[in-house]
């Protein structure tokens, strides 16, 4: 039998590639967070910049960790992923990256074991892993930020479908003749309740001269935000209000259609809109209520994310653990 | 080495317990029906009767086969089952059949190894065995009938969820401010694409005085049915045909979810409503291009039942084959 190897002396890392920031860390078996880099994501200077600046990233963190182990390197990234090669099959917000294989490049150039994942599915782990979910074998995780993805575990497993893309939980037709989405469908969740839509909706508030609060804060401030409207309906605006009860009852619609199709014990939110949660919550739930008989007649939870903006990063540092070395098409149970 | 046993030598039992037919059929390894009889099921007698005539029927089947080996019997149940114990926990069709440890008692009359399980569940297993799923590692099935159900098989197994209640598809909402369903919800599928919502759609068109030919029809036979609704559409009543596209439309919306949530290579519309395929496929394949990301770049096929009115039962036949001797809680792979 070989020496148990003390769990501090190994250690892998987690990068979380975001459209406008690349966080890289150096994590522990526990999931604690060794070392950390936040870096602009230099999307404009091309992929090669990059993931130039992810490796030289990696060596300074390693640097940093002379006397530990670093067993390999997880990538969340905002897109769709061949898993089977590791590339980016299509990412809006990484222009240039499609078919570009990412992972080989990586692995070749630092000489160790890289995995690539959606970052939703990243999110979904590490909640899995160190964050709400630690206790249960299944979850839906709906990231809502910019746009909103989704992640879901099942019997501790990431659910790929049988071409990575599946968990497009923004992408739920909600209403079939409602808003127009990014992705050209009418009625998206999207289109309702990620931060995008929630200043969209701010917007035309505005326009219409209906909020002389937000105006007023958005001239103040020089932009608007999704966190700004958030300030301002925690402030009493109605707008502000309405705006985020919206968010909560498209949630809740397209939550409530995850519970009677999943039975799952857990739905996690998470996303800087999560951030939103106590606006947002009383209406989700009222709406899952209403029209879930699933979750009036099981235990089912629905809680903001734990990890916050670390979902991803600690689930990405994750991955190396989770799938067997060089495998890449395998996972094994969380 | 033990002798190979001849399978034509075994069979199971399947029971497709509806509340109308009560179906039980003797079914070899290869899916192939040897024996069956069909009954009334006399829901009003009670849930001793019912049992009694199945297990009446059960011995009359076996008598038929003297030679051949039972090796167990799968029910299939329209309600919510308790997998753990064997018990009927919900079923609008079966009114009585609540906590009554149907399992427990049949194995008990006929000393034999029994299995309970969701109707539309079994029918997603008659499929993925001897139906249109039979290459595929995964499925979503509809069985769209009076009401709408579902049934997951992933990576070859029935998805049940913590407590047997996934994949309630029916109740998905697709229009928030839609129509009232049976279950309180508004704008589930259920108010949209079931026979009970054509039916309903059309006697409404009827009142309004829109549609002399359906009213005409409606009495002429003395009833209103969804098939009778369904010829008209093919003689091309405009009515009935509008009534069919929003049938179409609205499992379009639905798939189109669930292909986006589960990325699944197929997804099954089965049930008496999917006899009228050739009258609602476009529009929904129309809507799934629309509103499904997913299957417009992945190889998603939708299909009618291979099986029709035979999935369920044969799908119960396989449960016997499908569970391990004496462990009611475990699936094998399919």
């Amino acid at each position: 039998m070989a020496a148990q190897q003390n769990p501090a002396d190994e250690f892998t890392i987690g990068i979380d590639l975001g459209g406008t920031n690349l966080r890289i860390a150096a994590v522990d078996a526990q999931g604690r967070i060794l070392e950390r880099i936040t870096l602009d994501t230099e999307v404009k200077e091309g992929r090669e910049r990059v993931v130039a600046d992810m490796c030289a990233a990696i060596a300074e963190i390693e640097s940093r960790l002379p006397q530990a182990n670093m067993l390999g390197i997880g990538i969340g990234v905002p897109g769709i992923i061949n898993l089977a090669n590791g590339r980016v099959r299509q990412s809006p917000n990484l222009p240039g990256w499609s078919e570009f294989p990412v992972r080989d490049d990586i692995e070749r150039r630092l000489r160790t074991h890289v995995i690539l994942e959606n970052d939703a599915n990243a999110a979904a782990v590490g909640e899995k892993w160190v964050g709400a979910g630690r206790n249960v074998s299944g979850l839906c995780m709906m990231t809502v930020g910019t746009g909103i993805g989704g992640g879901l575990i099942l019997n501790g497993r990431i659910w790929h479908g049988m071409d990575g893309m599946a968990g497009e939980l923004g992408h739920m037709t909600i209403d079939p003749n409602g808003a127009l989405c990014g992705c050209g469908n009418l009625g998206c969740i999207e289109a309702y309740a990620s931060a995008g839509a929630i200043t969209h909706m701010a917007m035309a508030a505005i326009r219409v001269g209906r909020s002389p609060e937000l105006a007023r804060a958005a001239e103040d401030l020089g932009e608007l935000t999704a966190e700004i409207v958030y300030i301002k309906a925690k402030q009493g605006d109605v707008v502000a209000r309405e705006i985020f009860e919206m968010v909560g009852r498209s949630l809740g619609v397209g939550l409530a259609n995850m519970i009677n199709v999943f039975n799952l014990p857990l739905y996690v939110i998470g996303g800087g809109v999560a951030r939103g949660w106590d606006a947002f919550a009383p209406s989700l739930m009222a709406e899952v209520r209403k029209r879930s008989l699933v979750a009036r007649s099981t235990p089912t939870r629905i809680v903001p994310s734990a990890l916050g903006a670390e979902a991803g990063l600690l689930g990405a540092a994750y991955l190396p653990r989770m799938y067997e070395e060089g495998e890449h098409g395998k996972n094994r149970r969380l």
